[in-house]
Order: C-alpha cells, then sequence, then structure tokens
C-alpha cells in the first residue's frame, strides 16, 4: 500500500526571498514532496494561494498523511480550513509540523497551549541526538546528526508533554530544544520535527529526509477514518448493554440531541 | 496559605427546571462553593450572566484554581472569555472540569480534541475505582465508592492520553469511563471529573466533596503565574550564551519581532 | 515481511486440569499460536519445560515478537532467563503479556513495580472497551466486545502509568480493569493484555484473536537489534564533537570502563 | 509538617579520593544534607557502610523522601535492602536518584530498563534547561542556570519515557542530556536529577540545591503509606459489589491465595 501524503507550504518567502528562491526553486514544499516520494510513498503538495488553500473535504480524505510547513502567513489560513484539518486529524489523518509550522494555527488549534519558544537566526550549528533508541521515526539514523547552520530554537517549548520525545537538539550558541516529538489527538497520530528554516538547505539534508520519510510511515494510521468523529450518543435506557430500569428525573426526552 | 478558588457556574437549569432548583437551591455552584471551603481553601462564585461572566481580568489574576460547571448553554460563553481563562491556565491557574464540562469551549480549546463520548440519563448506579493509588487526588478515599444515581458516560472519551488517570467509573448499564483524568497545558494543572448530574444529589456525597478538595490542593500551582506566556523572544546573536560569528541570509533584522 | 512469534506457555495447567486439557487439547500455546498464524506472522511456541525454556538466546535472536502466558509455575521461570529475555526486549523485541502473567517475573522486571490487582473466579461476563479509536491495537474491532465467562481481575492494578490505554474491561460483579495497556523499555514495545484465564474458552474468541494479532503488529520493531544495549562508553576529551580542554580531577584514567 | 528526609551516601571516594574529601571535608552526603535542611525539610544521612546500609526497616518507615548518590559501589549494595527500599516507594516514599545513581540498582530495580548513557569527565560546561515551566520543581529558578565544571552524561539515555521532562542538560562538548525526569512507581514519586560528579562543587551551587529543596517537597506523599502494597486479593463470589452466580470450573477453592 502507497501511503499518499500532501506536503503544504505556505509559499511565501519563496515569492519574495531572492534568498529562498534560489535555494528552493521548486518552492520548498516541492523539494520536501521531492524528498519523500519514494516506493511506498507518494507526494503531491498543496499551497496558500490554491482555492481552499489546496485542502478540499475531498483531497483531505484522501490524503493519509498531511506535512505542514508556514511562516510569514500563518494568520492567512482560513479558521474553517484550520477546523477541517483538525476534523480530519481526529479521524485518523496523519499531522507533521515542519519547523516554524509550531506557531500554524492547525498546530495550536490541536495542542491547546501557546507553543512558543526563543529563537536566533545566525546560521549556527545545530546536532540532532536521538533519545529514543530505534523509534520507528529514528530508524536508519545515527545517534546523533549535524545540521551546519540553522535557525535556532530553544526552551522553554510551549507545548504539552509529548507522547514521546524521539530527538533533542543541541545548539552552538548554547540552547537546547525538544526537536522531535509525537501526539495523538483523537485517531490522528502527530509528529513535530524543528529543523527547517527556509535560508537554509536543510530539506536538501539526507538524514533529515530520513527522518521525514520514516515519521510518514510512523504517521500513517491504516484503519478507515472514524466518521461521525465528533458525534456524542445517546444510549436510550431500554437498549442499555445491561437491563436497567428509569430512575429520577431528566432533561432530555427519548431521543433528543444532547446539548453542545 | 489560602487557595483561592472561583466556582463557575452556568446557572441555566437552575431557573429553568424545578428538580434541578429544589435540589439545589443556592445554584450548583452555589453547592460546590460550600462543599469546597474549608481551612484551607476559600470559595466564591461566578455565573455566566455576570458581566464577563464573572471573569474579570482582575478576578482571574486573584484565583489559584477555577471550577467549571455548564451544560445547557456552551454555545453563550464568550469566545474572549474562554481565550482569557485558557492565557491564564497557561500562566498557572488551576482548572477542574465538572460533569458535562466536557463540552465545555475551554475544556475542547485546551484539549484539542472533540472531547465526546455516549451518554444515557437512567439514574443508575456508578462506582468510581481509584486507579492511581495515593494519588493526591485519592487521597482519604475508598478503593471505590458508589453513587446510586447518575448520568452515564461511555468511552470512547474523546480526550488525549492523560498524564494520569486517577478515577474509571463502572456503570450499571454495562459501560465504562475514565472519570478522572489528569492534564497540564502550560504552567497549568488541569483535572477532569466525570460525575455530578444537574438532576442528582452528587455534589451532597462526601467523597464526591472530598475529591474536589483533594483536586484543588493538587491544582494549585503556588508559583507567580507566567508572566507573558505566550511570548517568543529573539536573542541577538550578540547575546549568545557561547559565543557566535553571524552566517547565512536571514529574515529578520536585529531587534524585529518574529512572525505569527 | 513475515513477524516471527514465540508463544510461550507456562504448560502446567494443561497437565493437571481435566478442564483445561479438554479445553486446550494443543495447549494454550497451541492454540494462542494457532490463531495468530497468517499472512503476515509465523507461531511457533516454546514452553517451560524445555532446556533454557525454550527460550535459548539463538532463538530470541530470532525472534521478533513474543507472547508470554504464564500463571501456576512463574517461580520456575530461570532468573538467568527472564534476564535474558529482558535484554532481548531492551534490544527491541516485542513482548506481549497475557493475562495472569501480569505476575510473571519478565512483567515485574520491565514495570518495576508489583503488578498486583484483585480477582475472583465466577466465570462472570467482561466486557471490553476500546479507550483508544483506531489505534493499531484496536484495528477492525467494534467499541465493545464481550466475553461471557472469565476471571475478574479488579483495579487498583500495580503497574506504572502506560503510554496509551487502549480497553478498559467493566466486569459483571461490579470492578473495572484497564486490560489493554503500552509500554516501551528501550526499544521494545511491550502490551499487557487481560483476558485469557485457562478455564474458559477465551483463546477460541475471534475478538481476542483479532487483538492479538493487531497486538503483534503494533510491537513488532522492524529496526535491528540494538548492539550492547547496555553499554555506557566514555567519549574521551580529544574526541569531543566540539573542541574541549580538560579540566579539574577525574576519578577514570583514558580508556577506563566506568563504574557499574 | 516537616519533611523527613535522609541522604543516602554511598561514601567511598570520600574515602579514597583526596580531592573529594578535600571539597566534601563532611561527605557529600553530608554536605547534601546540610544543603537541603530548612524550614519544612529536616535532612539525616545514611551510608553504605553501616549495618543494613543505614536503611533499616523502622528507619525507612520514618523517611518521607530517600535521596541517594552512589557510584564506586553499586555493586556492594545488599539486594535485599534494594527490595525494601523498592517496597517503601511503591507504598509511597519519594525517592530522589543523584547522578552516578543513574546506575544504581534502586533505579535499575525500579525503571526496568538498563539506564546507560555516555560520559566524559572533562570538568566542562553544563547548563541546565527547564523545560516545563513553572513545574514545581523548577519553582524559583531562571530558565537555565550553569555549571562551570560538570562530568557530560549524554544521549541516549536509556530510560522509560518519563511522565515530565522538567531540566535538559547542554554540554561544552555537544551532547545533550535529559537531566530531570519525573516517574512514579506505585504510590511513590521518583525524581531522578543528573548533576553531582564527586570532583566538582557541584552541591554548593545554589540553584542545585534549590532544585533539590523543591523536589523533595514535590516527592513527598503525604498520605499514609499504602499496607500490603503488593497484596492480590481474592474477591468471593458471594461477596461481590453485585449480585453473581458463580458458573464455570475454577482452579482456585474458596479463600486460596492466588499463585504467584
Amino acid at each position: 500500500m502507497v501511503i499518499r501524503t500532501v506536503v503544504w507550504g505556505e509559499n511565501v518567502h519563496e515569492q519574495t526571498s531572492q534568498v529562498v528562491a534560489d535555494l528552493y526553486p521548486d518552492g520548498m514544499h516541492g523539494a520536501i514532496a521531492a524528498s519523500v516520494q519514494s516506493a511506498g510513498i507518494s507526494a503531491t503538495t498543496a499551497t496558500l494561494q490554491e482555492p481552499e488553500h489546496g485542502l478540499s473535504e475531498d483531497r483531505l480524505t484522501q490524503t493519509d498523511v498531511l506535512l505542514w510547513w508556514g511562516h510569514a502567513a500563518h494568520g492567512d489560513v482560513d479558521d474553517a480550513i484550520v477546523e477541517r484539518v483538525a476534523r480530519h486529524v481526529h479521524a485518523g489523518m496523519g499531522l507533521i509540523l515542519l519547523h516554524s509550522a509550531h506557531f500554524a494555527k492547525i498546530f495550536k488549534r490541536l495542542m491547546g497551549t501557546p507553543c512558543n519558544l526563543t529563537w536566533r537566526e545566525a546560521g549556527e550549528r545545530e546536532r540532532l541526538w536521538v533519545t529514543s533508541r530505534n523509534h520507528p521515526i529514528a530508524v536508519g539514523l545515527p545517534d546523533h546528526f549535524e545540521l551546519e547552520n540553522e535557525e535556532m530554537y530553544g526552551e522553554p517549548f510551549g507545548v504539552p508533554e509529548p507522547l514521546e520525545t524521539v530527538f533533542i537538539s543541541w545548539f552552538q550558541g548554547g540552547e537546547v530544544f525538544r526537536s522531535g516529538l509525537t501526539y495523538k489527538r483523537g485517531a490522528g497520530n502527530i509528529f513535530y520535527f524543528r529543523p527547517g528554516h527556509e535560508t537554509y538547505p536543510t530539506y536538501y539534508d539526507t538524514n533529515v529526509q530520513q527522518v521525514l520519510r520514516n515519521a510518514i510511515h510512523w504517521a500513517h494510521n491504516p484503519a478507515p477514518r472514524v466518521l461521525d468523529v465528533d458525534a456524542a450518543p445517546n444510549v436510550p435506557t431500554h437498549q442499555a448493554l445491561e437491563p436497567l430500569t428509569q430512575k429520577g428525573a431528566r432533561p432530555h426526552k427519548d431521543g433528543e440531541a444532547g446539548l453542545r
């Protein structure tokens, strides 16, 4: 079975910065999609500028794992599309947040926290350490790998305690950061991965590419999407699994929907 | 030190249902506040109908732990107030969600999930089992206790995996439910506690009252509220903790705010 | 790739109880192995009575996932074999503990806790509820399923907080139990699954069989086993990743092994 | 209420190394005990060389939180004492593991994993970052603090995923380490804290002392110790909470103890 991924790119810096345009001539989303494409993974792209940001209901229904890169235009993402993506994650779609997507609406929506951090653009050295040996997302990687030039993100990182911490970064300037974190929200697996600043060739790094392919396999939930993922069905007394007699007052009549 | 709590009550059923009005003549919020008041806990109330729902910035600043009961009017809670409460939780205020508050905006906001479940109003027996021995929230309780008449809530409960599962309920009609769950969001401790349907005398039960007092002590974070809890400060290269030389292009100028 | 499993059975009740012998003529291990055998899973068996309990170093090296059923003879399992199995789990072998294996030496060894519970043999009804929707271990299952006759296990269950709670059981006699729990110890995935008392036909139940097959797929870590999984290598100062000057006294000479 | 702590010291380097003897003339345990002593904390010491290593049943019964420092003589600690300490932790005693105690028998016993890491004695700079804002163990600390000379410990750290990661260390030589981790085993709170090499004045650092005092308050479980913490009581059918009829065969007679 081939995992169907969509790489969502904000596609703004590519139009406004010569450095970024030169580095990623097919867009960052294009470079990322090309790098994860493989025997078991098909990758297409979607961007902010497309109708519905390229994330129609139909498209998401046919997406197993969504990768998200954004930075300059988080505020331009339509709230209705954010809710749509959240609902698909709850129902089982995988989601991988890249770098500055820590401030994407969809990440903050799913985490329930500010998702903030400290930062510095000095092109310094970052060294990622694997903290969960042989975790599926770390398969095939050495115990550590380096990116010679990256933006720094520093702790405290304003996210909930993760299910698992897979990578922690060391920065030349003296900071550390939890760079690979797993979460589950509903039936959807979520992975945040730190590196990927737009002015550095991070997405051409083979270790980074390996992480992304691993993460796609990990995030993929092959079960059918959960239907009506936010339904709250009433179980009438006469249909209870064990015999029951109705007792006491109740605000709802039989068959009435619950209050929200 | 006395822990300052506010019991927030929606205060709707009390006005519209004779059963609820008779059961809780001072309102559910009034009954809850009276039951937790003790040597170490002071309790006041706030309701939906007050200006700013009784939750002004000043009030929240002076609140250590907020308890929340709502059911019929979740949709009437002002989104701006929800954000204000979320921000205080992130900064360190404790939050205790009661029963039907599983669908409160503030709970869904902080969990990032649908928070749905199955339900039945049959006045059936509920038996809560302690699953985390001597957890601070279970102190002084037996291994299990019963509520002879309660609404049923059933799994699957659409919440993230908790930090800890403190109680699990058995229902006469055949369901189970994770009835006591802990979370942390930012510096704020969050506890969800299941029982408390408006038509039953649950808040007069001494075990339930013990849980609430325990939970208030557990949720209380005595550290000063975190200032600027969603700030994302830049650390300029020349102020790095270790000596650094600026390398490569960067989208931001010195001192510029980050993108959101 | 076919997942290589070994079903370890204590094989004592089968020899001493006519009820068990009649119910499981090929042994419980035999019945379990037959039920999980499938296109993607090969299953062999091992028993307490074999040399090295059937778990030689060679055998474990070629085992992807080990399933463990024991009850009457936990104390007869050789401590050296327990350590060997623990080491393979740390290095990446999956482990699935069945029912009364909650008291198996290997489970207590890996959990670090008493792993105790309450129990009753009344042949009562058990109903398992899925608490983690579309979790890989719950794939293809309804929201709940029943076993008409089972032993009861009740909370509090003396285990560490799990990574995820996948199933919770309702018992006719009034108890609840966390019946499906996931853990990771080193590179090894661990799943505890409650049902499976020797005097009932639990392992012929199709839902139970589905859980076991799902759990095998989930527990399988395809990465190569970690070598020297408990090594604590010294990194000499002159080989540090960043330039370092030796400072201060040190108990160890260059190249000396650390203290244990 | 004053929290009664015991600081357990191996007390070997103090006798064999002039550097350590000069640095800690009252022993490392003596220095640690002196530093945590305060209005709310009483501290005594115990050492390997005392009868029962100073940890008699009576002593542990009257200990709220035990701190443990060991390095050169882990193997000399009596297995029976390790089990005794483990049992007290399960029953509710707090436990704080210091530095090289990552390889103490009691830590490996409670974690179920190798607890290994990489290491270097170069007297390099360590900088600890708070990753859980306003966590009770981080109260009163800045976002980061430095130890100018410390031993390096590097990831991967062979421990289970913690409940919470409170500190992460940055090392001058290029490594990172999860330096403050919380666990719960039974009713006992456990905290591992990394710094504290015997040849450096770490325990005189005021931030380190603050962490230890915070950790003692956090680890303290004021509930009475759980009695019979590994009991597995039978609940006879006729005493079930809900009416039950005995069905099917059962290996045990009424009142018989379970199998272990």
